[in-house]
């Protein structure tokens, strides 16, 4: 198969924001892009070849999708995984295999394949519906606080709660879930690796992840991120038993917990560009986006090594703000050193709403964090 | 005018690889765009909101399409200025300006221009037709060897030719022209300045153009150039003061020489993102695409820094091969460190064609150039 043939076809499940810088990396190797969004307004839209309305769970539209294509990649992970095994199995190259998305899917399936494989998890229970999570309060099987997870479709910190009281679990869905102990953390950490069908593995640096205290959103990913060698070296290696086990190709973004005693525990995967890699446009060597293209078409994977450090700060709705979107203060940010804003192109807010963000990169990664303070204490998204 | 809001258009006249590049840089402001161009296939059409086929030297055309925009630029001089003219008068915000576009579209113009402003530059006569030329080498006016110049519509080494006998002159077209004074040459540099409605004008370091001895086009640009600190410097104040003169809003690409004796002579200017910044989305902290767009926006201009030395080097047709093209190794040179290819999608390669461009980027300079060598002598840009 020749990428750089005008035969050749790549398909993307889901139109967002991820896809669309995806899709801009596609352009440097003038790739033929088709993509499969069911909403009309897709951020995606202007930036491939092809758009195709269409319902993502649904198995007829992703299988006939998938037909018109050579690989198929995702920017998303709930996408009907029985029409990408049909797929699989008459030759189309699914990236991430649909073996790899099973596991990751659902959070149960996937924190059972940690305890299975010896890969360090903080401890929990799986129930078939959270009201079962009532009984196992009752018989000491289970005490507060926790962390309620969904098992299925969770995004944007939607499908998470900490649970300190019974009250705390009124209002949440009845459906497949995990209560997981709460670790008390330093750090949360990420590292992203990149596996091709080759077989070559790349790992990034390890990012530091500081989180809103109350919308459970990743306010600044650092890079690299401030903590020991030792620390580093662990995430890496933890990091690399993950992907090694779950033999994706492309990228996978391992979510961890540094612990009080510096032991490092695996929270989720994600297998596809992450927001803990958008630093990497701007920092990196080789920025995420590029690299899982790379991955994706078997090419050399490129350096992960960074140029500078890089911090980014997720660009949310503010809250008391619903509706048409202003981004208020652009110029002033624009006036500091290292600066570039990425807004996502979504024409509604509002609160904790994931609407852009903004990458500070500097040599001197304590500078870098000063200026990443002043962008977010300037620049607010509000509505008209 | 908020730039911001949704109901702000930006237009941009011509809808090659270098509208192209510029468009990318729009969507990180979600800048609603609209791009005018001769070619249903434009290499743009994939990146812009809004597509328009038409020529870019009609008024009518150019005229009613800049009625639709406030802010307008251009990827390309050869467009109506007449019509550029009516629509400043009618408030549309025109960069680069009419006036500059007037100095800089003809070849003779812009050269007395230079010399009406002190800035220094290759001796030169001016000819309302290349058939007076003989007559000016017959009277001892002339001497060979010179410089041909085609005074309208050079691009890319077409319009400009040596001429060592009468016999150089034969098949050049009878229009206006200079001839100038072949000056012996250690160094092409060019000086990239960007300025603001505000007035707030910066420059990128200098760089360093190696070219093709037959095909005279740019082999490779270096940044930063191999040059004195003095050297630099006296290349940045010609570029600034040609820039101060000018009064240009957006990037001018200031092109010079380096004489043997260390002097800088200016050689052209392009009032727009050009071949020999393109280096600055790999290396530099704010890259020329993104630095145009915060211009002609009237937004704070960004860092001209580079965080790591950058070389660009031209992938252009090879010799002998005529039709679909085929980028042959590929994936041998995305083995090298820091190497970023960016592919423009023509689908017919001919000898010397620009096809696309790599970015090779590292700590040392001399390092990169050394991998810029090998991406060079490996990649080839062959048909079928």
């Amino acid at each position: 198969m020749n990428y750089f043939s005008s035969d050749f076809k790549l398909g993307i499940l889901g139109g967002g924001q991820l896809g669309k810088m995806l899709l801009y990396e596609t352009r440097k190797f003038d790739i033929h892009t088709k993509v499969l969004d069911p909403s009309p307004e897709a951020p995606s839209k202007i930036a491939c070849n092809e758009f195709f309305e269409g319902d993502l769970l649904d198995y007829d539209t992703v299988y006939n999708f998938g037909k018109k294509v050579d690989v198929l990649t995702i920017e998303i992970e709930n996408v009907n995984t029985k029409a990408l095994e049909k797929l699989e199995s008459e030759g189309v190259k699914v990236y991430p295999q649909t073996d790899a998305l099973h596991i990751i899917q659902n959070k149960a399936t996937q924190k059972l394949f940690y305890v299975d494989n010896n890969i360090p998890t903080a401890p929990f229970s799986r129930f078939a519906y959270t009201s079962e999570i009532e009984d196992s309060v009752a018989n000491g099987g289970l005490t507060f606080p926790f962390v309620w997870k969904s098992a299925q479709f969770g995004y944007d910190g939607q499908g998470v709660k900490v649970v300190r009281s019974l009250k705390d679990l009124e209002g949440l869905p009845n459906s497949e879930c995990i209560a997981e102990t709460m670790i008390p953390f330093k750090n949360e950490l990420a590292v992203i690796v990149v596996r091709n069908p080759s077989g070559q593995t790349v790992s990034y640096p390890v990012v530091e992840m500081e989180f809103h205290p109350e919308a459970n959103q990743v306010e600044y990913v650092l890079c690299p991120a401030r903590i020991s060698d030792e620390v580093a070296q662990k995430a890496i290696d933890v990091a690399l038993k993950v992907s090694e086990k779950i033999q994706h190709i492309g990228i996978l973004a391992v979510e961890m917990f540094q612990t009080k005693d510096d032991e490092i525990l695996v929270n989720e995967v994600a297998p596809r560009p992450h927001n803990s890699g958008h630093y990497s446009i701007e920092a990196s060597y080789t920025n995420q986006f590029e690299q899982h293209i790379r991955a994706i078409l078997d090419l050399p994977l490129g350096s992960t090594e960074s140029k500078v450090a890089g911090i980014m700060v997720n660009l949310v709705g503010a809250e008391g703000h619903t509706g048409e979107v202003v981004y208020q203060n652009m110029e002033k940010i624009l006036q500091l050193d290292g600066v570039t804003p990425h807004i996502y192109g979504k024409k509604q807010t509002r609160p904790f709403r994931k609407m852009g963000h903004v990458t500070i990169v500097n040599q001197d990664i304590a500078q870098a964090r000063k200026i990443a303070e002043k962008v977010k204490n300037t620049i607010k998204v509000i509505s008209k």
